[in-house]
């Protein structure tokens, strides 16, 4: 139970008594991640949730007011240990850590991640929740992985484009959750090799 | 009604019998497609769908036995006029014109999309379906493009990486689905000039 104090609550990259759970409800959240696995979100239940992990069904929906609420924070959860930031001292490992990190969790978590997205087109607070919690936390993560590479001279920092930040994980999110061909690390390699990292050494200086 | 016959029949990239629909049937997915957007996937029926293109439904349920079926063949459908591979001489134009289509297309049907996709979770049929008819079809029109800029001596023939041949429309889609930045014109333009194509002319001989 460490990582009950999460890495963006460190950072400042959330609000910490948003992002921050107690280790009672990352033992609950864990429970969840585990029955939305057996089981698919579909069929999951709140009551379930409680009932495995002997808790009271008030104390579950007081601090998450609906399954979907409950199902992004075990998918958050799910994705803590991911969520420190890579300091190998090469962009390239860095990149790799990273894509490394993403296939895994989106291969692992990809049922839950499709329905939660389904959620997202009829709630704007699932939306904001996980642009606060989640999204907003990987941007300031890849921010410090390329500001550490440019400081080291392997980028120039005009190569930071902040409209496709993202198409790193982006890709690995797609081919997870939509291609019926899950990331392998020979992907994220060559993702990193041949497109990424041409990309940000381009402009080098 | 000059789309009834697609243009992967034709360069045979799937089985015509299964990708052809009459003319009739292409006006029912355009009705179903039509509801889509203004009722959302959870919310639309295919009995709505007969009731409103005065159909009946065993018609419907012979030709789409379930929802997912018609909301897939739907989605295709909708997506037909951009199944055409771009042939503007430039390697740079087509990624532009494919970027662009797929960007235009995966923003209007975002939320079908996700509800698709979350379908997908529960049935392989539908994910052969999707992969036969759409993905397949991407794949050799992306090759396509990419052979002729070979043939041309914009890219060298080993440029081309058929394990991420699809992080242009991939990217463009997960942007579209998963974040809340639907991808712009200036989106597209900067995937394709510094990520893209760099990638593809990197090992030009």
């Amino acid at each position: 139970m460490e990582r009950v104090v999460p890495d963006s609550a460190k950072s400042g990259a959330s609000e910490p008594e948003q992002y921050c759970w107690t280790e009672r409800e990352a033992e609950l959240l864990t429970v969840t991640l585990r029955l939305l696995q057996s089981h698919g979100y579909d069929r999951l239940t709140v009551d379930a949730v409680a009932t495995e992990a002997k808790a009271s069904k008030a104390t579950m929906y007081r601090r998450w007011p609906s399954k979907a609420d409950l199902v992004l924070a075990a998918f958050i959860e799910g994705t803590r240990e991911s969520a420190v930031a890579p300091n190998t001292g090469s962009l390239r490992e860095d990149l790799i850590a990273i894509g490394t990190s993403v296939a895994a969790h989106s291969r692992e978590h990809a049922s839950t991640m499709r329905a939660v997205l389904n959620e997202m087109s009829h709630s704007a607070d699932l939306r904001a929740a996980m642009q606060d919690k989640f999204v907003r936390h990987r941007h300031t993560m890849m921010e410090e992985v390329l500001a550490t590479a440019a400081a080291r001279g392997e980028i120039g920092t005009d190569a930071i484009n902040p409209e496709i930040w993202d198409v790193l994980p982006g890709y690995l999110v797609f081919r997870s959750l939509m291609s019926d061909r899950p990331p392998t690390d020979e992907t994220v390699r060559m993702l990193v090799d041949e497109v990424v990292l041409p990309a940000l050494q381009r402009t080098r200086t």
